[in-house]
């Protein structure tokens, strides 16, 4: 038994694929000056390629696990598109008349040296970027073939020194059951790939093993703790079947779960929805039994193109989402951009301090044709279904008004072409910086409903960048003060008789379910894989059992205190 | 009449000084590979001279304007250790045998053709900084005489293309009545700059001038609206002359206040503090009757310097401070870095909303030496005065009670030594982070005191830095959400029996002065400029109008009423 890190959980028992490494010839002679020309050929179409290549990857693993992760590829592509980049390179060709791949290769080394000499993680990180980049042009100027794994054997456990981005978004999760590789950390770009997929993966293997793994080696894997048997006992494999087989047993029981109605014990129904970003999430969440989108992020229509999205455009697709999803709602909230999400042909300001700067609402409330072009789509999906408009990172009753003054402009072109929509379609606001809770009461009055961003909220209430690993331990949703401002938020949503719901992480999270149920939100947003397990568990609650934790909650002093008390209570149930 | 922009209020009147432009011939020759190691030599010793003459200005210049804006020396110190731009020049001198400012020069071009290159604002802002730090070591490596201004004639206005942040910190303001340049903005490093010196300054006059201005001219400049005279009629000059004596009049009328105590004109007294951060400030404080040190911002002990300071040097600056201010109190904040304050010596990571991030109490009390030498340092001063400690950035009980661990071995070593203290030292903290002001009331039972520090609470109330000039139009101290808070807050510590005072830059401001005094906040501590002013306004006030104002106030659902209040408020004074 070897002891690794666990990095995506779940067991693997197969056998081993050791993945070889890339390693490749340079040409070495100098070319004639009359080839340069083509050399700068080669070096475009390169350049062209690895483009499309990684386009296509972030498009595939986009549809398999989300947008969130696929930013991954856009440090990528940034590389390929930088001018110093490019011009170091063919001032390498020019200079010293060498082929396009001894130039890539020295550009390379330039670069990944310079930006090690800044002794700045950041700019460490962003030196691995250009190295995985430019191994992936070098392939292509060298014609070097793909490494293809096996897929004419059974499926198997990849073995790895280490795995890129690139590499694990390549890979056919029909034949790979499990990922072990020696080097990598439970934060690096691939853990978070793998957890994503649901790949069981172990890392950090390095100096562990007694011998190299070898292909065709038996191999059991627990990504949940990190534990790897090579050729184990027979004892040890019957063992982890068993458990491997019991996780599958409880996925399928889980799955029966989709049409049933998520009902208390005692009769509180509450409505699960999806987030989803496009037309094939929507498709993974009515699978799961999602009663409608209380979260449409149309920010994802917008990135991986050359412009902005046409009105006709957005309409098809928030016409079909509309249509689908049929009486239940869909909150289409309005362009989300800035913050960490950005898109390649409009260029938003270098800022210090990007989740306090130039974002959401204030960005479409300085761009507002871009907005009404956006609402005009929205309006005209309103006639096919139950669609529900919502501003993002609302912080004064200023943008409400401003935001529906350009509704109403929307409204109006479209009377003047005839065109059909909702004129009553409900609009409401996320709720997410402190000054919108703080006034909440006075927001409801001139809103349709409320939704709780609780990611947003959480950091700024706490002043903590959840993604920032030096301080993300003080990242906690269960802070009394967030408790505190949800009741309040909650009370002046009822107070004013408007409708509330919640789509942050928080909806998601197992543990705030009972203080939804108590608080009274009946309607949470949330990715689509955990519809099922919420419901399983608002399946076994009581609401009586709720409103009697809750009382305990807010008499806690500290956020340890409201987690003790929320695991007690998940351990009675 | 010519109307440029107003860059620093004032008026100023006298002749133009236009200042010549620094302009070098570069020696062409190459140089024999027997004097490499003569021009690192003279590289080096260029590079320790430029640093020493920034190091020289950042102090003068802190000492004259407070610490806030000598950091922008600090960029130009930066580049000066950067291993990148170094090895560049030291790679040209080797390979091509150039002498050294040669290689500077190339080196310099270099970096500020790719820094343009890439398109983005912040970028192009360090090029400019490379620029200037490159002519910087250029002048000491050609042996070209500074610059001087004339200081043997009659005060005068300085009149320049532009003026680098260096040049400005250099001049005499004996000499220097006011500036006029033909380029820059309102928001350049130059004009911050000359408003923190209270220089008169009008800039962008380029492209107005019939005929460039001659020293020797007759100049009136209206830094205030922009209004530049050129050789002016006779009755413009006395219309002038009269308006900027009524200027000098009005201050010095403010000074002779410094000893009034500020009470209102029926009775209640407000007690109108310094913020500091040097024993120089300290002074300037005094002269301008500060009723002692509310918010002692000791970051800038350990600043410019190569490690951090001994307790028995903090100590002694301590010491002073208290002894200084006598009976009236000092309150010390710990160390506040992280955010936008950097130390030399210690390496903080890269973050991507640095505001969110790694700072403050957070670094303390993962570095508890480094807190407890400090808490230390600050114990033994308060033996002798009336001496108080301030946490900053606290969001939770956890830290409070960590701290005050921390406070606690620090004292039991001062009890082993036998060193003497104020056992009851009270303990406060800044309420800054939203969730602070949320759990006030939970807070209030575990501390001595609370300072408001407006500033930080703004920013993440709102989501908006203010440093960001895309946004910082949002960044609205009288947002409803802020008068909201900062009377939960007031009253959690009133309720709870505690005194509460206001550090931010809203202590300052005179429009927020009725509100502070309604209330019931007497404690208020500010820049020393402010001090006069606003007591020559609680002066004119009565508690009575204050309180009509502030029920009005609370029932504003925008900040603009709130702010159309104020106004009116001050113009019926």
């Amino acid at each position: 038994m070897i002891q690794g890190i666990g990095a995506s959980s779940g067991i693997a028992i197969g056998k081993a694929f050791v993945l070889p490494t890339w390693e490749w010839d340079l040409p070495d002679q100098r070319i004639d000056s009359i080839d340069l020309a083509k050399e700068f050929e080669r070096l475009y179409e390169g350049v062209r390629t690895s483009k499309n290549e990684i386009e296509f990857l972030k498009q595939e693993f986009r549809e398999v696990v989300g947008p969130d992760q696929s930013s991954i590829f856009d440090a990528h592509l940034a590389i390929l598109e930088d001018p110093v980049f490019m011009s170091e390179i063919q001032g390498i060709i020019e200079r010293q008349y060498t082929a396009a791949e001894v130039a890539v290769k020295e550009a390379i080394d330039h670069f990944v040296k310079m930006f090690d000499l800044l002794d700045d993680e950041y700019m460490k990180e962003r030196a691995l970027d250009i190295k995985d980049v430019g191994n992936r042009l070098l392939k292509h100027l060298l014609g070097a073939p793909e490494i293809t794994l096996p897929s004419d054997t059974n499926p198997y456990l990849l073995v790895a020194k280490e795995l890129s981005p690139s590499q694990l978004a390549n890979l056919n999760q029909n034949y790979v059951l499990g990922i072990a590789t020696l080097q990598g950390g439970r934060t690096s770009h691939s853990a978070i790939m793998a957890r994503a997929l649901g790949i069981p993966f172990v890392l950090g293997l390095e100096g562990k093993l007694d011998d190299p793994i070898q292909t065709g080696d038996m191999l059991v894997i627990d990504g949940g703790d990190g534990t790897v048997f090579v050729n184990p006992a027979e004892e040890v494999l019957l063992e982890y079947t068993q458990l491997r087989d019991e996780q599958t047993e409880k996925k399928s029981k889980l799955r029966q779960l989709a049409n049933v109605p998520a009902v208390t014990v005692d009769g509180t129904e509450m409505r699960l929805q999806a987030n989803i970003s496009s037309l094939k999430e929507l498709n993974v969440a009515l699978s799961h039994g999602a009663c409608g989108v209380g979260l449409f992020r149309t920010e994802f229509l917008y990135m991986d193109r050359q412009h902005f999205p046409e009105e006709e455009e957005q309409f098809d697709v928030y016409r079909e989402v509309a249509e689908k999803v049929g009486a239940n709602h869909v909150v289409i909230r309005t362009l989300d951009i800035g913050g960490d999400k950005h898109l390649d042909y409009f260029a938003l300001p270098e800022e210090d301090n990007p989740f306090l700067g130039y974002r959401a609402i204030r960005i479409c409330l300085d761009r507002k044709e871009l907005f009404k072009t956006q609402l005009r789509a929205i309006l005209r999906a309103s006639h096919y279904g139950n669609v529900k408009i919502m501003y993002p990172m609302i912080s004064s009753l200023d943008e409400v008004r401003e935001a529906n003054e350009v509704l109403a402009e929307a409204k109006r072109e479209l009377d003047q072409k005839g065109l059909p929509y909702n004129a009553q379609i409900p609009v409401g606001i996320m709720v997410e910086v402190p000054a919108a809770v703080t006034i909440a009461d006075l927001l409801a009055d001139e809103v349709d409903f409320f939704s709780i961003g609780t990611n947003d909220l959480v950091q700024y209430v706490l002043a903590v960048d959840r993604m920032n690993e030096q301080i993300s331990h003080m990242y906690n949703p269960f802070h009394p003060a967030i408790l505190r401002l949800l009741r309040m938020t909650v009370e002046a949503a009822k107070t004013k008789g408007i409708p509330i719901s919640v789509c942050g992480e928080l909806a998601g999270d197992e543990r705030a379910l009972a203080l939804w149920v108590a608080l009274g939100v009946h309607d949470l947003s949330m990715s689509a894989h955990s519809i099922l397990h919420l419901k399983s568990r608002v399946l076994e609650m009581r609401k009586t059992d709720c409103l009697e934790l809750k009382d305990k909650l807010y008499q806690c002093r500290t956020h340890r205190e409201i987690e003790q008390l929320l695991h007690e209570f998940a351990l009675h149930k």
